[in-house]
């Protein structure tokens, strides 16, 4: 499991390659050598076998074996996690643990008291703190890191049947029966909202209400954001 | 609730002593003043209010209120976790997001495939982070930080009727409704084992299984020790 590498393409015709951060780690760090044998997954949810047949100066090419080793199929609930992204590395650890937990969609929220703003420059960061702990993890699809969203124009975009909750101290204990999704639901996500330090206003909690959100809290102590999100995602998955 | 100190000792008569970083805290970096109110607690559940009466190098004296803010009560089931400790960041990041989460005892678990031993160092810097992560999160009672246990002394010394969980991806799911505690067992802790990356080995495994553990997973994905960690305080909390 510890050596799996992040194709950018899926397999075409029995063969991909290895773009460069992969490549480069598999030739500098992992050092190997033609005719090596390693497992590749394109994030959509598909691993393969794979053997090495030509390394150049930032890519390698692969003979991809025909079959996957696994289905490609996930199963469970999709969970979306709408959150106030908090900073630095903060941020960084919360990707990592909410894509080895599972969550299927991190949409950063834009509200009023958040104090960072999802930037081209994060956007980046973040999906390849998600490929690293793919790779790491043994997740085969990606979590997806969304474009920031507004509020209403989260709502205004969610999938008709999603199931909203919003985290707020003044809610109702997520009480673990609750949790479990049930079978009929499985096609429709779960769609957490998690605000900034300083909590969602209360026209903002209003907004949520009118959308039918529920709202949830998560014990008596005042939670980090990335603390909120990784219980929220373990409860939920 | 931002502005909490932590008192080694209870208030007594009325009176009590923040000492060194807490008394450092309080006049160098919030500059408070003779007369400032703040919040105290000593990690044995109660907080008070506090008048700041006289201020010494590396020690501030304090007015303390006769009665406490609220019932010096906490509610709910006991979670112990016996843990192959991670290392450096990630373990001061599991031990701040296990306090948050409300988990009452963290026992370093000495492992065949453990990375990081418990010194006395990493016992002091764990109890640290404790204190930042109540001062923080609102919580009133300090996360215990116990020595470290091979897996047959911390079973030897479980109060009887404690549950017993064992994390090893062969495991059955911890389905949510089973992770419910029932009232009648919220006087028993429930104590979950989480092993080091490389696993429990197979005759830890089977002490465990001798000792009546129940072997759950935590969903498909290779989880690192403090998000398996975390995951499993989430869900038991």
């Amino acid at each position: 499991m510890s050596e799996r590498f992040f194709l950018t393409a899926p397999p075409h015709d029995g063969l991909a390659t290895l773009q460069d951060d992969e490549a480069r780690h598999l030739v500098r760090v992992v050092r190997a050598k033609i005719g090596d044998m390693i497992v590749v997954f394109d994030g959509t949810g598909c691993h393969w076998s794979a053997r090495v047949s030509e390394i150049k100066r930032n890519k390698v090419l692969l003979d991809v074996e025909a079959l996957p080793l696994d289905a490609c199929v996930t199963a469970g609930p999709e969970v979306w996690l709408a959150i106030a992204l908090p900073k630095g590395d903060r941020q960084k650890w919360m990707v990592e643990k909410l894509t080895e937990l599972g969550v299927a969609r991190l949409i950063p929220l834009q509200t009023l008291r958040g104090v960072a703003e999802a930037t081209d420059n994060s956007q980046a960061r973040m999906e390849r703190v998600v490929i690293e702990a793919c790779k790491q993890s043994g997740r085969n699809t990606l979590m997806d890191i969304a474009k920031s969203h507004s509020l209403s124009s989260l709502i205004e975009s969610l999938p008709s049947g999603a199931r909203l909750l919003i985290a707020d101290p003044g809610g109702v204990p997520l009480a673990i029966d609750q949790a479990a999704i049930p079978a009929e639901q499985t096609l429709t996500p779960v769609v957490a909202l998690i605000g900034p330090e300083g909590g969602f206003t209360q026209a903002e909690l209003i907004t949520a209400d009118r959308a039918g959100a529920r709202r949830v809290s998560l014990g008596s102590h005042l939670l980090r954001i990335e603390t909120a999100a990784i219980a929220l995602a373990a409860k939920l998955l």
